[in-house]
This record gives structure tokens, sequence and C-alpha cells, in this order.
């Protein structure tokens, strides 16, 4: 048996915005949490995995300095890419203070986005079907490693910790629960909370073949910090 | 903006068995772990809901009582009724121990409502469209009430715990998640675990209209005594 536990980073150090690729870390004080949270838990695992970008990567380095875990970086949990609108705050696009040279435009397109975001691709970014070619490849080459790793150390079990983003646990949990990831309703209306976890199980059957049972529930980290949606 | 943590009665006192109708009790000691939960927790609500059945209806009195507030019984929020299936051990339908007069029938129904329950109805039992009809009905009247209320007190928040059953808690998310609730994998794949919560908040938007937004994140009970699928 597999277990994954997906964590999303903590809240970041910076105004609301729709963060991608852009390199925002998380905050010291939430990252800090995290890693108090599993510490103090008697969740052990065989293995850290993270996307690059800063606000996993940090508290993934600390996760595994400190439960002494093997880290791997994996580029195909990045966040989405949002092109030219990614990290561009909210208050530059809308409201009293849009000062930005595109704000009307660009908050046009950013509702378009959440309305149907697999129908809208916002300039220079990822599509939403990109994205979860990614992050599904990614997956599924990452279960091939965990199984064949298994079978070579006759070692059924395996614990992972993943640490990635808001938009990546959404994309493996449609995908783990054979889910319409274009469904919009996926997007606009499960939250994935900063520093939550969900967990998922994934029974290794005889011909190596998977069957996934998804875990949403919670495995004991008190952290919620959510202030809002993604 | 109305809160509603959903949470599923703990593990009850009896064999594995398909427990819907069936009026059996939780394990008083998992009961006493969630009062001692809710008790420490900054959590507070305005009202608790509850299914009639025994397994929620005894920890939503003592969480009425330990919490001081006030407790309605909800005959909507009932689980799914598995007719004559229901409550037999599955030590008697399956294995060496099968002594039940239908085993091998009744076994082979299971199997077909596991694989299809959209498709399936167990000899006697409610239909999985029947159910899905009674539980969304439940859910809209309460959310009805509780706008009205809202209105009434001129008061705009509003946070309801409601105990009730893994089947109800599904229907309700794949309801306010706006899936398609006859897609197999919401139920073969989403563990709701005992004794965890879900949390759902609604906007209410000012025609009164409702738009949902679901969190599944942890909400603060480390309370992962789940062994298997529902």
């Amino acid at each position: 048996m597999i277990e994954i536990t997906l964590l999303r980073h903590a809240k970041v150090a910076g105004p609301a915005a729709l963060y991608g690729k852009t390199n925002i870390e998380a905050q010291i004080i939430e990252n800090q949490k995290i890693v108090n949270s599993f510490s103090n838990s008697e969740q052990a695992f065989d293995l850290v995995v993270s996307s690059p970008l800063q606000r996993c990567y940090l508290v993934a380095q600390q996760l595994s300095t400190e439960l002494n875990v093997q880290l791997v970086c994996n580029e195909y949990f990045e966040e989405m890419n949002f092109g030219l609108i990614d990290g561009i705050p909210f208050e530059q696009l809308v409201g009293d203070n849009a000062s930005h040279v595109n704000a009307e435009k660009y908050w046009s397109l950013l509702e378009m986005f959440w309305q149907n975001p697999a129908q809208t691709t916002l300039p220079l970014a990822e599509s939403l079907a990109e994205f979860n070619q990614r992050v599904t490849k990614g997956w599924q080459l990452l279960i091939k490693q965990l199984i064949a790793q298994s079978a070579k150390e006759d070692n059924c079990g395996k614990k992972i910790l993943l640490v990635c983003h808001g938009g990546v646990i959404r994309m493996i949990l449609a995908h783990v629960l054979a889910l319409d990831w274009q469904n919009a309703n996926w997007y606009q209306g499960l939250s994935i909370d900063y520093a939550s976890t969900s967990k998922i199980t994934l029974t290794v059957l005889a011909n190596h073949d998977e069957k996934s049972s998804l875990r949403v529930n919670y495995i004991g980290l008190p952290l919620s910090s959510m202030t809002g949606k993604d």
C-alpha cells in the first residue's frame, strides 16, 4: 500500500494575487507551524517530494531535515503557469488602486478564467489541459517509481509526503477520483486551504496495476489558517 | 455567510456491515473523543442538527449539552436504507463463516451495488436516486430555513454542526460541488472517515440565492480513527 499525503504550502508572503510560476516565498512563521505539527505528530514518511518553487521547497527542506527523510525535487508538481497575469497583485488590476496598464483587460480575462478555466487560456499562460497533462504525467511517473521501488525492496508499504500547490492538489484529486477535471465547479467550489493535507491511499494490486482510494479526511494537523479560496 | 460543518459519526459498536437504517450505536469511547475535541477547539456553533439514528443522535446530544447549543433532529439526513442487507455482518455473507441463508445472492448483489450504486437497488432498499432526492431536499430546506432566520434576525452569520452519515456527507458534497452523484468513483474512491469533518461555507447573495464554496480541509480535530472505507 502506498500512502501519499498532499501538503499545500503555507500562506505566501505577499499581496493577494494569482501565484503560479511566480517564485514567492511562504511566510516563515507559517512554515514553522507546519514543521512543528509534523514533528509533533506520529506520522513517518519514507520520502519527501516537493515542487521546486520556494513556497514549497523551503518547508520541504525543513521537513526533510526535521523528519530525517530524503528530499526529492519534482518539476511536474509546480503550480500552473498563469502567464502575464501571474503574480500581479489583484489590487493593481481592480478597485480604486488599479494601476496596471492592462488592468481592465486582465481583470476581465481573470473573471472569464474563473468562470470557465478549461476554455480560457490567459495570455502566455499554460492551458488547463496542458496543466492537467503535466500533473497527471508526473503523478503516474511517481507512482510507477514507487511501485518499482517497493517491488525491488520487497517492501509493500511506502509513505510519501508531497509538498505542492492548490492547483496541483486539485488536479491530483480529480485524477485519482476519476472526476472530470474540466468541470468548473471543481475549481470554484472546492477550497484547498494553505497548509492543509489530503491523504491518498493506493492499493497496489498483484499485476502492478493501481487502484486508488482517496481519503480527503484529516490526518492530524490543526492548521486551518485559510482566509479565502486558493 | 453560513458555515456548515458536517461531522460523520464515530466508529460503530458492531461487526463490519453495511449499516444504513439499522440503529446501531457508535462506540462510547469514540463519542467521548469527539466531544473532547470539540470542547477543546475554539469552534462555536449556533445550532446542532442530527440524524435521528443513535450513532449520530447520542453524540449530538452530548455536543449540544457540552457546547450549550440547541439540538434539532432531522430525518432527511438519515443514512441510506439498504433494505434486507442492511446491518447483516459481512462475515455472514462471505468467507468461511458465511452462514446467512442468502449469503451468495446477497454478496453478489453487494458487489454489483459497489461497482455501480446508481444502477443497482438492493432488495427492499432505497435507490440511490431516492436517497439523493431525500438528502438534497433536506439540505435545500435546511439552507432555506437558515437564510430566512438570518434575514429575520438581521444576523448574516450562522454556524451549524450537522451530525450525520458517510453516505449523507458524500451526497451533500456532490450536491454543493455540483458533481455527478451517479459517478461510481465518488462512492468507491472518496473515503469519509469516522468522526471526520468537512466544512461547507455558503455565501448568501443579496437576492437570497446561494453560492456555495466547499472546504474539505480539516478544521481542527485530530480524529483519524478510520480503518477502511465507509
